[in-house]
């Protein structure tokens, strides 16, 4: 077995999940995670915890929710009752097929969601992760060879997440002190308040809140954007190319908009409700064993010397005491490359520019 | 997908397992079982009920019994909590590598299988029914090709369940009421007492007290045998091949063994403990869809025309109120074939007759 495996299994069990010895920890094993779940039991058994394996299949449950009348039962009790006794919950995604859900009815596919609301409710009252196991398919997707997709995953996983963490905190505090950020670079000034907003260091481990592995943003909820900006970095958004976005913003609204690829997506976006035109978050990728875009939102928001913005919703977690930010039914992520001429300001103070961060070698140059 | 996936999964779901709308099944699935538990969501989709797929990987659960010390937590709750709440479990057996449990210490594994006691019970508590997907690991075992296997174990699997049934409810009522067995062909001409004892219709279904798919056998706890029986199957006991086994008993315990190959392992059954000299079972192999001996307990002690004994433990739902039989750390099945030349009667009349029963076409010839 590649040692980057059992190298990712560590990671995952002492510093994402902390596991201890006696805790119940669920595996979920995707379809293609086999050889990461044998590393994943091999650790724990070291730790001295429990493990209990579930198989999670595209293919198996499109086949049950395909052919069920639709009227599910709502949380059946032996999966509820599996989650409340669990500690931790690993989630190994590893699809043979990204499309495997595809033949099933969306009408279906949501009242099946649906009436799992108290187990993903439990699921989230543990201590869990989802991480990525690379796959043939997952490769495709992001339109690579599987060998380099591999190297690509592990680059991005296998970090020294402790100084990578002890380097974000560095960014939260300038996030937490500041009042207003402004970001400068091609077709883009955009300034926005931060004033009393709480900035989140995701640092892919549990003890941080942060339940994704790999992570390595911070990000925090910003508000009453001014200004224009333009993001140069694809996205998908439910199925759809979207690409070269530029944004308008005033009094903290979207006013104009645009697209290179993928307007009439756009457009939908920003008419789905009021708060769809107002910005939820804004992050700062600072995992540098992440360089290139793979469609696939796990990685591609954490990137190093990106910045993202969110449309919609926003985190509470980021938000004062008894605040609400900003409500919206979506919340979709764009992502600006701002490793060239590029500027972030805090407070009229240059944080990074370029890409590199105040404390780094090359910011001053 | 191969039709008989789909069938076989209909079979496990409706005529074995008995599922019916809101129940909540735990489908158990093995390593190489994807197709099976593809198929057989389908099935609990269609009538109803709720699944919860788990991951039996040898080469997981040896990784994770390696690792740890061997002080195991006993029964973890999270998997004592989700047993209880369920109504079935399905096992889906298809190993990828039979001997993927090799380099587990003995000592090792026997303190994991300890720690789970609760978990088993609970298991056994529910309408819990086992089965195999064919894989090539399989086939390798049985000494056959991967196509042929398949043939193999659907023809096995794919009877008219009920029909079968009713045969061996023949079967059965003929053991219940007789007081003696006879079993002559060559080199064999043993009797035994089955006075006072209930035969069991092991015809693949809960309804039939019967957790395995394939089934097909009819069996009762016979008492002191007196004579001589040859066994000409080949049987696998703890690793090690034992061929044309003659056994002589006297006085209800066996006096004299000898075997063709693995006289050495024989030895050391009749070493066990007193009861190992004794007889545990009587079973009248009857499904004709199994033709040939694979290695496999689940398929050979099943086959048509073939008649096998245990030496050791009886089971206790063949005794009557209160009585113990024959007790012993071993249960050791031995098949004959009695297609040919062969004769078993009750209390003194013929029942099968060269492999044909008393109710068929031939048996008169």
């Amino acid at each position: 077995m590649d040692q980057r495996v059992s190298e990712h299994a560590e990671v995952l069990v002492d510093w994402s999940a902390r596991v201890e010895a006696g805790d119940d920890v669920v595996v979920r094993v995707d379809e293609g995670a086999h050889d990461l779940a044998v590393a994943v039991a091999e650790k724990l058994g070291e730790r001295g915890a429990n493990y209990l394996a579930t198989y999670v299949s595209d293919e198996v449950e499109s086949a049950f929710v395909r052919s069920h009348d639709g009227d599910f039962d709502d949380d059946p009790e032996f999966e509820v009752a599996m989650l409340e006794n669990a500690d931790v919950v690993l989630s190994l995604r590893a699809k043979r097929n990204t499309a495997a859900k595809g033949a099933v009815p969306g009408e279906k596919r949501a009242a099946y969601k649906k009436s799992r609301t108290e187990i993903k409710a439990q699921m989230m009252d543990t201590d869990w992760v989802s991480t990525m196991h690379p796959t043939r398919a997952h490769a495709q997707n992001a339109g690579m060879d599987y060998r380099e997709y591999e190297d690509f995953v592990y680059d991005a996983v296998l970090r020294d997440w402790e100084s990578l963490a002890d380097e974000m905190a560095r960014m939260k505090e300038l996030l937490d002190e500041g009042s207003e950020v402004r970001l400068v670079k091609e077709d883009t000034d955009l300034t926005m308040s931060i004033e009393d907003r709480t900035a989140v260091n995701s640092a892919a481990s549990v003890a941080y809140d942060s339940h994704n592995l790999p992570s390595g943003e911070v990000f925090t909820a910003p508000e009453d954007p001014e200004g224009e900006v333009y993001f140069d970095v694809p996205m998908t958004h439910d199925g759809t190319r979207i690409r070269d976005v530029h944004l308008t913003f005033d009094d903290g609204e979207v006013v104009d908009w645009s697209a290179e690829t993928g307007q009439q997506a756009l457009d939908d976006i920003f008419a789905t409700d009021a708060g769809a035109k107002r910005l939820g978050e804004l992050g700062i990728g600072m995992n540098r064993g992440i360089d290139r875009f793979t469609d696939s939102i796990l990685f591609d928001e954490k990137m190093g010397d990106t910045v993202h913005l969110a449309v919609g919703r926003a985190y509470s977690s980021c938000l004062p005491e008894g605040e609400e930010g900003n409500q919206s039914a979506v919340h979709v992520d764009m992502i600006t490359d701002v490793s060239e001429d590029s500027r972030m300001e805090i407070d009229g103070e240059a944080v990074q520019r370029n890409g590199r961060f105040r404390w780094e070698d090359g910011f001053e140059e």
